[in-house]
């Protein structure tokens, strides 16, 4: 089956400063090395959707940088966003281009900036994913919960659809917001609950509908500026146009309120890489002290500590559950356990008119 | 009454590392800045002792940089040892020197590394011990101790010699090395003992008797290179013969062994500045997080940390008793209690082949 994917590369991850930056964020930088984010969300696709068929929405600062770390997708397949708008625009504006190509496509969205530790699981799902898609759903890949998160929403699991080589699918129940830690826990203790990691698989067409149905403001300038696209109107419509848009996620504009959604539980490994103790977690999964070293790096007595180096030399001496980053113009040493504050720091530079340091 | 000095400026300070490198020592970094340890040393001294009446003695590799950072000191003033050899042959050869300007010179020597936060006691010090000088004794300035310190050697007080202008001179009982933890604490709590700074004053030639009858060797050949420092022969000499002298610190080789030693206690916020610990004590003595900060910075949640930071901005979060120090090519984030074994990785990189950290 031939299939179609859609990266809408956006986003800031001011968490994973100051190695990601406004200028040079997450979905760019080397998590957890050696190719970038994008890079890998691209070859974890290799053999189930060729590069020809691979769309990517960015905007206008990042264009460079994603063609260039992209040399196989069409310049035509990476269209530039005159300002950014949601995911709900990006993912969208992708369907209608594929759609423009098959009008019976199937495509899947993947963000930019996700790890994924097992790709064959991951594949296998979107496989049967796709099958359940050809039936008209709204797919979406689970990911089947390790502890009681509150960072990540939750889907609740329906009834069973089908079973597909043995991963089964089912029709999702409900979408949850980001729960407390009781609420979360209960979830994961239920059974009965998926993180949402924000993967989906459908027909362009399907989600087409959707939009019409249930964002109908943004399906009709997606719709101009679609029409426009093979002309030599494309740049000025867009330009125009795009701005108009409402800034929607399509999870809150239409899988939360689509009738027709399944999902294919995945436990593939699944990580949003939120932050520094997370990327330190995926990187330390071997070493015996919980060491994530990516640096020129001498430890004594140095224990469950991550070091992301740039070129300088790092030692570390006596110290544990610490976060070191090491970038040209900036050094971030943090405790592991407040990794999810950094953003303060930012935030706090923004404040200050430091926006060259963020 | 007419002073001289001399200053010693060699060790390599390998606690002080990454900042202090063998080519670039301690007493050639500002700390606790603005000014080198060595230029504060000679601040220190102004109006005391003339620019013109003050000898330096370095190794080859810094003579350059110390003659940049004292371009008040003559260029006949800055002697440069071909190999070192301990503070005895500096020391002695400063004193030669001196004693040929002139014979009835009083001196004193200061180490060119140490730091003195109350520089007006020290002044008063240093002239009480001139004044005991004058009758013939090798003085030594000891300092009150704070703490039952292990690193220090120590100095215990004998009969009263004089009082002049509050400060009394005594006769020195004994030299004692560095203690075990149980004597350094009887020692404080006895009230006789002072720590042993290395701040001398003296007679330049009583200094060179001492020398011809406690170290006859090291006086020989200090004799030969000072019979030719006038002549054309001077480089040649000190070439050949230099090397030829035995390494000896001028507490083994004279004070611990001489009967004319006599002490000015000095409560003069004296530290050896041995360790990133304590320069972080100097430099926090009045922030209420116990900050010692010498960077570009953010700190949330941070106490009891030091931070010596380079170009680079430093930002910190959740994190306490940290030493953190930045350089072109090597950062060190260290836990403030093993800052004294921050010479275990210098030594491990020497071990590893990796000298250009070092």
């Amino acid at each position: 089956m031939r299939m179609f994917a859609v990266i809408p590369a956006g986003g800031s991850g001011t968490r994973l400063w100051p190695a990601s930056r406004s200028a040079r964020p997450k979905f760019l930088l080397p998590f957890p090395g050696p190719r970038s984010m994008l890079q890998s969300t691209v070859d974890r696709l290799e053999g189930m959707v060729d590069p020809s068929d691979t769309f990517i929405l960015t905007g206008q600062q990042h264009a460079v940088s994603v063609g260039r770390q992209l040399p196989d997708v069409p310049e035509d397949n990476i269209v530039v966003e005159p300002e950014a708008r949601g995911s709900g625009p990006a993912i969208g504006f992708g369907a209608m281009l594929i759609a423009m190509r098959d009008p019976e496509a199937i495509m899947g969205s993947f963000a930019a900036d996700h790890f994924i530790a097992d790709a064959d699981t991951f594949r296998r799902a979107v496989t049967a994913a796709a099958d359940v898609a050809t039936r008209g759903y709204l797919v979406t890949i689970g990911i089947q919960p390790s502890r009681p998160e509150t960072g990540y929403g939750y889907i609740r699991l329906g009834d069973t659809i089908d079973n597909h080589n043995g991963l089964r699918s089912f029709v999702v129940e409900e979408f949850k917001e980001k729960p407390d830690l009781e609420t979360a826990t209960a979830y994961v203790e239920s059974g009965r609950y998926l993180w949402n990691a924000s993967i989906f698989v459908w027909r362009a067409k399907a989600l087409i509908e959707s939009m019409r149905e249930l964002i109908p403001d943004v399906f009709e300038i997606l719709k101009e500026i679609a029409d426009a696209w093979d002309t030599e109107r494309r740049d000025r419509v867009m330009q125009e146009r795009w701005p108009a848009l409402r800034d929607v996620t399509i999870d809150h504009g239409i899988m939360e309120h689509a009738r027709n959604v399944a999902v294919v539980p995945a436990d593939c490994g699944w990580t949003d890489l939120g932050d520094w103790n997370s990327l330190g977690e995926v990187l330390a999964e071997q070493d015996q002290d919980n060491l994530a070293i990516r640096a020129e790096h001498i430890a004594e007595d140095t224990r469950s500590t991550l070091v992301f180096g740039n070129n300088r030399f790092v030692a570390t001496l006596g110290v544990e559950n610490l976060v070191i980053v090491d970038t040209d113009d900036v050094i971030l040493v943090c405790d592991r356990s407040r990794a999810q504050d950094v953003r303060r720091i930012v935030q706090r530079l923004q404040r200050d008119g430091r926006d060259g340091l963020t």
